[in-house]
């Protein structure tokens, strides 16, 4: 993996850069659509390389493991070839899940062990077999194993958490550094800066993760429900600490606003369940605010879902008819949403990316927070 | 609406024909997917058009009614302008959802009261308030308001039945003939023979529906549970009445088989939610037989779908890649799936017409039975 920092702003943090994999060229700042289980729901491949111009998506470790399992994934010569997307991929470490959607599980120094919210069926994740299951998925980047804190986090928690994340974060490189990807491409591992919302632990944190001098770092464990003044703060003391010739990805962030801001604060790359969670339940993105579709006023408004888009479907289905859809839970409701709502992250770090480079971000930026949030 | 008869075949009753409706020709015999509530269940409209290749598509009255509901698609200038499919429409006059969806429900002389399935309020459709409600939707072409009597069913009751369907057809036409289509497109109203699976109650079915000289006729009430030998003996001695300078559609028929056994029977127009509602368990149709696509067979086959097939996702995603969709109940799952069946049916009946225009289609309708119905 490479990374060229093309453009920095002049007026706040905000850069524009180029990251280079064996499956193709990431233009930042990045948004990333969540592909959970080797599928971004409700969207083809095609659509999603055509329509929305996804640059990189996805893949969950821990549903991948699951579901299809890693013989099946194995033999089909990795992600990949099984989904059938041939542009890069990344894929967490499935700490994550195992904190949130799994009832039974323990932390211990060797790993954690948690039953599947599947069928019940026990397992261990070690920072040895996350590498080694994510050598078998075969993202182009992949991530460290770490513990993602809770909000609120007590201090005392908070620190003794990033000293094992740390640790683990060792054995996660050792493990990389000492096997070979599978299918002839590279794989880079990223390590992730944790601390909670304490500053002073962030920073340590981040001193620790850069001192690894991987290809790229990442940020976890915001967006779990802290105010996003708190969020900003600790981006802000982290980016401070991270090296700025290699990627900066801000794990599971967020909003629009969101998105700008921590563009503005450094951040290079972003995921989130957002766009395609909230689009199934009928919200929408715009650059004019947000659509609850579901409401009674759109009911016979026969205008085009987003005339200010240029998405086929934004232009050819009106918003009378999505409320109709996401109304009677028909998938197609969900299908459209979902491209609508993907396509304007797309665009909205796009358009960041442009006026980056023609240095007009921060006053473009200042703008759009202020009607991002707005409901229509 | 028109219809030419192009080809006559001469071994069997099967023929080759032209619809032309106000929103373009149709070629027959068809098959038309079904769109229940307006959308085709999980298949975009710009899917149906280039990659189905479907000429004419299904709206169910009963749920249009519900929702949308009339007052909607009236302001948007019925239902083609409201999905935004503007190929021809076919609607149903909602009895058979009445009959088969609603709990609480009376069939009297006036018409049918039932009550919601959604949300429990009382309704009455009337033979001649369908007919208004379908001129509202703007289906190219609507259906009689009848009863579509269960299998088995007496005698006694089928006799009765048919009296009154005939009764209510009366009204039907009536109130067609009298009020005016509303958007700028002419209607047009298809009569439903009954009877059940008592031939003279067919043959007198079929020759009162005949009399009512409408531009098209339909056979309903198969397709019900009967053994495909008396949906076939019913199809054949109904199509000896039916005149042969108009279309004939089967409702709600069926397997790949019992299209081709009506094709060749004399049948024109089909629909069924099989290729849809099975697609999304992971039933799959082929032209070498039936794919269920959750065996463990198929866990590591990565070979395309249906390599058989012109559909870009036959060719694209593997069958592991679709058991995994399908297993873990991913969106995506039923998308393809469907694309790939109403893929298939429409390729069935394409290729029957051309078989008919060629003069080959009853022995390849014979070589064709021995193997759809194959498990793969
Ligand atoms: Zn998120
Ligand atoms: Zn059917």
């Amino acid at each position: 993996m490479k990374f060229k920092l093309a453009v920095q702003d002049k007026n706040c943090k905000a850069r524009a850069g180029e990251i280079t994999t064996d499956h193709g060229t990431i233009k930042t700042p990045i948004f990333m659509p969540v592909g959970t289980a080797g599928t971004v729901k409700a969207v083809h491949q095609r659509e999603l390389a055509e329509d929305i111009n996804a640059q990189i998506i996805l893949g969950n470790t821990y549903h991948l493991y699951l579901r299809p399992g890693l013989e099946t994934l194995k033999l089909a010569g990795g992600l990949h070839k099984f989904n059938g997307w041939d542009k890069p991929i990344l894929t967490d470490s499935g700490g994550y899940q195992v904190y949130s959607l799994t009832e039974v599980r323990k932390i211990k120094e060797e790993g954690v062990t948690f039953r599947s919210h599947i069928d019940g069926s026990k397992h261990l994740f070690t920072p040895e077999n996350v590498m080694d299951t994510q050598r078998i998925i075969g993202a182009d980047i992949i991530m460290a194993f770490d513990e993602c804190t809770p909000y609120p986090c007590n201090y005392h928690y908070a620190r003794r958490s990033i000293d094992m994340t740390h640790r683990w974060l060792k054995r996660c490189i050792n493990r990389f550094d000492s096997t070979a990807p599978l299918y002839g491409y590279s794989q880079t591992l990223f390590p992730i800066v944790q601390g909670s919302v304490y500053k002073d632990l962030r920073i340590k944190s981040a001193e620790f993760i850069a001192e690894q001098n991987r290809e790229g770092n990442a940020i976890g464990g915001l967006s779990v429900g802290e105010p996003a003044e708190e969020m900003y703060a600790m981006t802000e003391v982290v980016c401070n600490v991270l090296p700025t010739d290699k990627p900066r990805y801000l794990m599971g962030v967020g909003t629009p606003i969101n998105i700008l801001e921590n563009i503005a604060l450094g951040i290079d790359m972003f995921d989130c369940v957002m766009p395609t969670r909230n689009a199934r339940n009928g919200m929408l993105f715009t650059r004019k605010g947000i659509i609850n579709i579901k409401n009674e006023k759109w009911k016979n408004d026969f205008s085009p879902i987003d005339a200010d888009s240029d998405l086929f479907y934004d232009l050819n289905y009106s918003k009378a008819y999505l409320r109709h859809l996401i109304h009677s839970k028909e998938i197609l409701g969900a299908q459209i949403a979902t491209l609508h709502n993907l396509h304007f992250y797309l665009w909205l770090v796009a358009e960041a990316r442009e006026k980056i480079i023609s240095g007009d971000f921060y006053d473009w930026k200042n703008q759009m927070v202020k009607v991002l949030g707005q409901k229509l």
